[in-house]
């Protein structure tokens, strides 16, 4: 009676299982459900799964009965120990060949280490991303998988058909070894930290900086969506500030200003520290995420720490001003997305991987949290240019930043200014003005070095001599005291 | 003949070793000095260390036989592997109640684990930060020990005595438990990044913002060094820039502005990101030496990203504007400051340490890098309340920031329109409007959340009701589309 009918199970009944599961069986895919909470998986099949191709277990014997060889084994559960729970479970149940994809927002490394191990188990283990919140879940997300390549083609029809499209193209495309689906997803949650950053700062700026009503800010959201701003986060933004909640008032503006921050973003915050990138958007808007966090004591401090400044309201130009903010978002999200791929570049040097560029931008073209025209324009870029060494050296994106610089730094001049904080607006900027910059202060600080921790530097070629030559350790005795010793062992 | 003479051994003979060894002669103790490469420790001997208190060994045994009981070994190694290696090399040589000292720049964690480790051997462990390059270490370093607190009463008069002092107060005192000595080194670290970064800012500013010569940049930070910034990084900067080459021109210009990143500055950003507390200014300061290290791709920029803006050169007041930036400089100080005892604050919270405010401060007064009289204001400040919650909450900072505020944000401003990067003095301005911030605009990031990932959101106790009760996870239907199941298992 039962049979081996499910192209694919899914353990974890949570709203993205349920809703993958929903969108696989609306493209003729039957699906068997698990859950660890049995319960859940008849609530389940009594009502959103009725009348689909979508069966159900009530233990994990019959569930894996029921899956096709190879089988296909789907994870949507908690990301951590409760994968590798599932993992040891289903171990002594499948065979050789089987197939075990985590589609939870796992850690790159964590998706290393079970690629390997299902490996040496004779089974082909996919860490999967899959972006798109519920309603990417149900009705075309962006999925990034990668891990054991031998696993692709059984599963490429299944994910490329559920996947969002864009210009008919599926939003999933086989990314790298090991966890490198894992690591571009973990990526893109950065660079969605960020994007959300940015919106909460313009949105504060026009609220604060200007005195616009929710709903005024709402139309400005709703111009930039017909821009080069159009996006599923700048929509919703939009809509949220329409949003009013029963007494007419806007509802936003009832929300505690508290974000969580222990996810993906602080992983992609570290991993660039990790590899020395420079990566300063993303740090900026995890840690304002933080700083959000510790409301108790933002309060207190409200009542001790008052603006001081020479400029007192805004004024000027509105309308010039808001054209302005339209830039500096749009010049802030450009850096953003050219560190988040300057990072990937670094990964895929550092751990081995091959990452296809222009199927990164591809993926997240549609579907997923990011998703916006922007993404179709790297698209083009890298499709233009796969060797392409950075988003900024791409003409498109090149006179787009050369626009937007004076809005840009006139936003961030008004807003210190003003009193309203820019974390990542400002560091978007900085970075640009670093980035563009032949020789930084950092001559200055190596010179300290030496000097406090005979810690070395090395000459500018230009200035070489004898006495300095190229490429070579240079401690100078700055003081006339002290020894000749350089800190070998001794690191600042 | 050999006999067990010294009160201290000390392994690692690079330019600290070599100076704290002098050092602890210099104030009458016996040191034993032991290096692998032994011929070090006869060119010591016959150079340096001649006619002083200091005896040397040719193998680990020698070494030890002439240590008094309690033996006292001190290490000065390479971090990581090396310490490792060198505990077990001398675990079979010591016995109970015998102490080893790491003095280098270990990660905490190790520290933690060594500490357990020589304990379950009968045997006692500190792990000691020591700050203040090779002069300090020869004249008086500050010295941040934490571990086995049993080894403190045989270690304090040496480690006392060879310490700076600040006031006739030594700058070295018990820090806490397990790596706690090294946490706190490692803050100092921290914080010396963002002291070195913020300086380099000032520095940049006045030379190309200002088209200031490095001889009139060093008249500025000498005068400053007769004012609220009298420090050593101020006081070295200014000989440096006083430094010129045989050719008369500052050697500093012809320095490489390429600085390494890899150590405990790395360390502290990415602690604050695993306790979730927004230390933006030391992160910020870190990924500015990444982004000084990848200078070939910046020439590469140079010559593709033009400065555009509104602003084409410094105009105004160039006296007021110096002014401003000793203000703006300070501040951003004092926020680094607020920051890092924040962090402190919250790890002893997280890892169950007893952390000395008062005297962590005191420690840093003297002796290391980052020594001020800044620092006798923060002793003062938490002297006079060991409780205080923030330094921005004492009298003495919060007039100090009030009235740099204008100023600072001036500096913020002009930076910005005239193309010069402030990473560290724009983050810390946007940290201090958002930290005096009640409503920050993260109840629209909630709101985002909730849209897309059904994650929940909280509403502010000033606008709960019977429909949306305080400290209840909330999720709204934004579209009025999808179902009413939250993302327990989700994490955006």
């Amino acid at each position: 009676m039962s049979g081996a009918v499910a192209d694919l199970g899914l353990i974890g009944l949570a709203v993205m299982g349920q809703n993958l599961i929903l969108n696989m069986a609306d493209h003729g895919f039957t699906v068997c459900a698990f859950n660890r909470t049995v319960s859940k998986v008849d609530r389940f099949l009594e009502n959103e799964a009725k009348g689909k191709s979508i069966v159900g277990a009530h233990s994990t014997e019959e569930f894996v009965s029921k899956l096709k060889k190879p089988r296909r084994v789907m994870l949507l559960v908690q990301a951590g120990k409760p994968v590798d729970d599932w993992i040891e479970t289903l171990l002594p149940l499948l065979e050789r060949g089987d197939i075990i994809i985590d589609g939870g927002n796992s850690h790159f490394p964590d998706s290393n280490r079970r690629t390997k191990y299902l490996a040496s188990k004779g089974l082909h283990f996919v860490g999967s991303g899959v972006s798109g919140g519920e309603e990417g879940a149900r009705y075309g997300p962006s999925i990034m998988p990668g891990g054991d390549e031998a696993a692709w083609p059984a599963i490429k029809d299944i994910f490329q058909s559920i996947a969002a499209k864009s210009d008919n193209e599926a939003c999933c495309e086989w990314v790298g070894d090991e966890g490198a689906g894992h690591y571009v997803k973990m990526v893109h949650n950065g660079i969605e930290y960020g994007d959300m950053q940015l919106i909460c700062e313009a949105y504060d700026i026009m609220k604060r900086g200007l005195g616009m009503e929710s709903k005024d800010i709402a139309d400005v959201f709703a111009k930039w969506n017909n821009s080069v701003l159009d996006s599923f986060l700048i929509e919703i933004t939009r809509d949220i500030l329409y949003f009013n909640d029963d007494d007419g008032t806007p509802l936003v503006e009832k929300i505690l200003d508290k974000a969580g921050q222990k996810g993906t973003g602080k992983w992609t915050a570290i991993n660039a520290l990790d590899l020395g990138m420079p990566v300063t958007l993303i740090a900026e808007a995890v840690l304002a995420r933080c700083l959000s966090g510790i409301k108790d004591s933002r309060v207190k401090a409200s009542g001790k720490l008052e603006f001081v400044g020479r400029t007192k309201k805004f004024e000027g130009d509105k309308e010039q001003f808001l054209a302005d903010l339209e830039q500096a978002l749009y010049a802030s999200k450009i850096i953003s997305y050219a560190q988040g791929f300057m990072l990937m570049q670094e990964a895929a040097k550092e751990y081995g991987w091959k990452l296809n560029k222009p199927e990164i931008a591809l993926m997240w073209r549609g579907g997923c949290i990011i998703r916006s025209v922007f993404l179709k324009d790297i698209t083009a870029a890298y499709r233009k240019d796969p060797e392409l060494e950075n988003l900024l050296f791409d003409d498109f994106f090149n006179k787009a930043i050369h626009k937007a610089q004076p809005g840009w730094r006139d936003v961030v001049a008004k807003a210190a200014l003003l009193g309203i904080p820019t974390p990542a607006f400002s560091t978007a900027l900085s970075w640009f003005d670093g980035y563009r910059t032949k020789d930084l202060p950092a001559n200055l600080l190596q010179a300290q070095r030496d000097y406090f921790g005979a810690h070395t530097f090395r000459i500018k070629p230009e200035h070489a001599s004898e006495k300095y030559p190229v490429d070579k350790d240079i401690h100078v005795n700055w003081t006339g005291r002290g020894g000749n010793v350089s800190a070998s062992t001794y690191q600042a």
